[in-house]
């Protein structure tokens, strides 16, 4: 049988997207390793073979073999099969997004940006802006000059928002923030004045660790994580990775003073690798293969950890089991009383150790002013003042110092503007997605009170998993949901249940 | 400061080098997690790494450019560093040996070798070598025509030897088994006839893998082993690998029932370890920075495990650590019916369950088939039938069935034709540098009895581990102990430790 020349090209095409794929399955390992127990005198010589593998993978995905595959694949694509020529538009923005850079620019940058982050560490040990504030100018200045090179549309602010979250923009993120914000801020206010605050003193009992992990291996489990396609290991700052699809693994950390660290973040993690888990077997060796954007990803974290997660129908099944592993911390703790406790919302000063219904503001804060960043109304000199005002104004808290204000998240270290919106657009996205989930599974609480999970899973997957990065977010959620990103489902989740649990009315 | 052609070259021949080297070190950070623990669903996707990178290792190490940096820094070898010239001397050799290998050959047996593995395993299931009988003897055939290529020395074997323990040949090791077999023959019948058998009950109770693994980190420690450095797991089939000279992971096994396998493994594959945690620095990114050969590295582990794992003077000082660990089984044992336990000696027909006195016998029926292959005295059918007479005559056992016999080492379905001998030499190797390190240290019982095993790791590191590849194992041998290769030691150390352990006298 006579093969024509464009199914040739094809061909190669996706040989060459593959062999990029293997040596990020590499890398992949190896990152993995480095944060679950790598020998610290091998990690500098490690950091070396890290560099070789990524300058491979930046050189293949910017070669003159590529563009040249590209070129002159893109007048067939209509003839491709659909697998192909997503595959073929994403190679293609990545070539040029990384072509439109000068390399000296580029080449600067990664200097600047390799040193920012140790220079930020130092910054926030000792809390002193002033210590961070020229490279975060420089690394800013670049990020500005970037934008000039890609073009953007609208506002200079969307083409970083395009790098997490393809598609979304300024003028969707000001409509759903600000809707979320009038609803939210005064909610936060009745919670700070209510008198029904949940007792909690009793998670705070000592948990032993090998208890922790069995009980979190029971609970992924009933998720549904396959155990032959993943492992669960121990970190210092958790994370899920997908090292192939047949390779999801996650990390937690356990500690013995607060079983909820472990048990919800295995939950989140364990949300990631589920969709990971999920996707469909035909985009492997591809680009596809990976999650639709960071908000998606973030949306099915969330959606375990929290709208399972922290559910009285999750705890009604495993509340009892939870008291097994524990050492009596629970005993005169009615179900009630529980799930009130893992539900405490509380303004705090610092992002990562928020409560759900004070996340959002968090993320609000900085994408105010990343967006005045960006449009040049505001200097980085300003930035201080700026976070420690919005901070009172939307939570009613005042960071003492800049270590645990402005210099609090390392992500403006690494350049990563842009960047945060999504994990606020995670937990709107999985507050839609459990409205239209709903309409298919009624008896979502039922479920999950007995703790079959499969139905939930399965439709996650029909609607989102498998699709990997076929699909652009605002697709993925129109189709699953049958509308447009509606910040109205997560206001009415997040009302529904603070006022149960601070007995609001 | 000018820089000369020959320091250009020089240098761009030593990152190539180091190139290969980084991604050497992927590819074994793949291996070690593939062996323990990486889940099953996504290991065929990372065969395809494998694949890849080892591709890519091949293509460098015999790459037109790789060729010409050699023809180009040859003539200069003189003015170059004494790492460098080494360098360059194990490049060539590699070079050389792919590219007298004609394409189409090496292809054809890289086949037949991924083949033949499952058919031994298949063979050696059922017990049936005729199934595997075709497979051998094309990889035979093979393997001759590359004696061929390669060119040979005196005997075709030599050529063999040569991969795995360089410069030893046929005449050598007829000598010192010869002399070997001479000795331990009778002594083995001795020992056979003995009435005074060690009792040996008490190794077998349930000793849980938690308390093994205590104890075991206890012996690593004493041993010197840097957990910085390296770590250790849990495998099927223990093994040592350095991941990088900074990471070096060793593996074990727990039999609840016998700790002795994961007690004396560990101190078997912590002796390679050692080795390969104290090469000089200096050799790092190159392929210097291993152990000399097979033999020499072989000879590290038997030191740990045998000279002083199975000493009287290790015990002395850790047999009372041993019984906290353990529920129990050693109350009523005094030391001396333990060490004669731990050295239990009796023919056996599985090489790798073999105690230290009968082993080299095991390694000789190898060696003599394998020399009579490769000398066209017997052929592949006759294997079957030769085997089991040489263990009958040498060892007294005789296999019921191909499965405990001929098809039971997997090394030859791998075509690992010359290996066999490095693990008698190992043993040979160690016994003498035992004797060359009582002049340097003469309490040497009186040090391990202490627990104060650092006199010893370094005199191995000053005379053994620093070299790496730098120098031959008979230059290691001569320069260590004064004398060539001298078999006499071994046999006086096996003789005076059994007339001891059976009551010879």
């Amino acid at each position: 049988m006579a093969v024509g020349p464009i199914e040739e090209l094809e061909k190669t095409f996706l040989q060459y997207v593959k062999k990029i794929k293997t040596y990020e399955e590499a890398l992949a390992l190896i990152y993995w390793d480095l944060r679950t127990g790598a020998p610290k005198k091998g990690v500098e010589q490690r950091a070396e073979v890290i560099g070789v593998l990524s300058g491979e993978v930046f050189a293949m995905q910017t070669s003159k073999e590529m563009g040249e595959l590209i070129e002159r694949l893109m007048p067939y694509k209509g003839n491709l099969s659909e697998v192909t020529a997503k595959t073929l538009e994403e190679c293609k923005k990545q070539y040029e997004r990384s072509k439109k850079i000068p390399p000296a620019d580029y080449e600067a940058y990664t200097v600047l940006v390799s040193k920012a982050e140790s220079v930020w560490e130092e910054a926030k040990a000792k809390a002193d802006f002033n210590l961070f504030r020229p490279y975060l100018e420089q690394i800013v200045g670049y990020k500005k000059k970037f934008v000039q090179y890609w073009g953007y549309d609208g506002n200079p602010y969307n083409t970083l928002l395009d790098l997490y979250e393809p598609g979304i923009t300024v003028d969707v993120l000001d409509k759903v923030f600000q809707q979320v914000k009038e609803a939210i801020v005064p909610l936060v206010h009745k919670i700070n004045a209510s008198k029904e605050k949940p007792r909690t003193d009793f998670l705070f009992k000592t948990f032993p660790k090998e208890k922790q992990k069995a009980f979190t291996l029971k609970i992924l489990e009933q998720m549904g994580f396959d155990f032959n396609a993943g492992r669960l290991d121990e970190t210092v700052h958790p994370f899920a990775t997908c090292i192939n699809q047949g390779d999801v693994r996650i990390t937690t950390r356990y500690d013995e003073k607060d079983w909820r660290v472990d048990v919800f973040g295995v939950m989140h993690e364990g949300g990631h690798a589920l969709y990971e888990q999920h996707i469909s077997k035909g985009l492997s060796g591809t680009p596809l293969a990976e999650g639709a954007s960071m908000g998606i990803h973030e949306s099915q974290s969330l959606f375990y950890e929290n709208i399972i997660g922290r559910s009285y129908a999750f705890w009604k099944k495993n509340y009892a089991l939870l008291k097994q592993y524990a050492s009596g911390q629970f005993d005169d703790v009615p179900l009630g009383e529980f799930y009130r406790a893992v539900n405490e919302a509380k303004p705090s000063l610092i992002r990562i150790e928020a409560d759900m219904l004070t996340y959002s503001l968090h993320i609000m804060v900085r994408y105010e002013i990343e967006k005045a960043l960006f449009n040049d109304e505001i200097s980085v000199k300003d930035l201080p003042v700026i976070w420690n005002e919005k901070y009172g104004e939307y939570l009613g808290v005042r960071p003492q110092n800049d270590g645990e204000g402005v210099l609090q998240d390392v992500h403006w270290a690494g350049g990563d503007f842009g960047y945060f919106p999504s994990y606020a657009l995670g937990m709107m996205y999985a507050a839609q997605f459990k409205q239209a989930m709903l309409k298919d599974l009624p008896d979502f609480d039922g479920l999950v009170a007995k703790g079959d999970l499969q139905p939930i899973r399965e439709w996650l997957t029909e609607h989102v998993h498998r699709f990997g990065k076929m699909k652009k977010p605002a697709e993925i959620l129109r189709d699953a949901t049958g509308e447009e990103l509606n910040a109205q489902y997560l206001i009415d989740y997040l009302t529904e249940k603070f006022t149960d649990v601070y007995r609001l009315q």
